[in-house]
């Protein structure tokens, strides 16, 4: 038995300022950044939390713009399969995660609980 | 005055099956379908709502695969201006939404409140 779901919606941004592109996400979404999550990842600008809401990174990326959806899962290979007998393609792993991309071409990440309320609401998938 | 906040997740799909492409996502993520709502248009398939959670819509899309932001706001021009001034443009109207590019190039739409707690809890923008 494992579990997942919608972990992090991620806004890449190809930007030579995350610092603006933070700003202009922040502003847009009334969302300030939570600049003390800044030290732990410099290519990353974290969005205040709000209560029922998803969490939204900013991320400073060498690719195109785009945004891209994180799934978070307590095993991340069972999720894997799970995707891949859905449909979905394990693209590679960098660094804790798991880049993977679905039969519609969007690509998407596993990546490791996020949220504080994972346990008690996750799918559960047995 | 006016109020907005991030409203949808808009996973937009190129693919000759909606009905595919929803069955990978709901599976993905965990939610059903809402198959009464596709009546209301073709084009779109509705994932099921959880508490606090973004709504998540499925849509048919003849550009490339990917994932885009609605904002959700009870006044559009207002909020289409207030975006313009962070660095937004403008790219058109279709149907009853505005869509617009952020200065870090990713598109996304402004429509009407989405979510039912909107009024009490959307970002006010005096």
């Amino acid at each position: 038995m494992h579990k997942s779901r919608l972990g992090t919606l991620v806004i890449d941004c190809r930007t030579d300022s995350l610092e603006q592109a933070a700003g202009f996400w922040a502003a847009a979404l009334g969302r300030p950044e939570k600049k003390e999550a800044r030290a732990i990842d410099p290519l990353y600008a974290q969005l205040q939390e709000c209560e029922g809401e998803l969490p939204v990174l900013v991320q400073k990326v060498g690719h195109d713009s785009r945004v891209h959806l994180d799934i978070e899962t307590d095993d991340i290979e069972a999720e894997a399969r799970r995707l891949e007998a859905l449909g979905a393609k394990r693209l590679g792993a960098v660094k804790k995660w798991v880049v993977m991309e679905a039969p519609t071409g969007q690509r998407f990440c596993l990546v490791r609980p996020q949220r504080p309320d994972f346990e008690e609401k996750a799918n559960r998938w047995d």
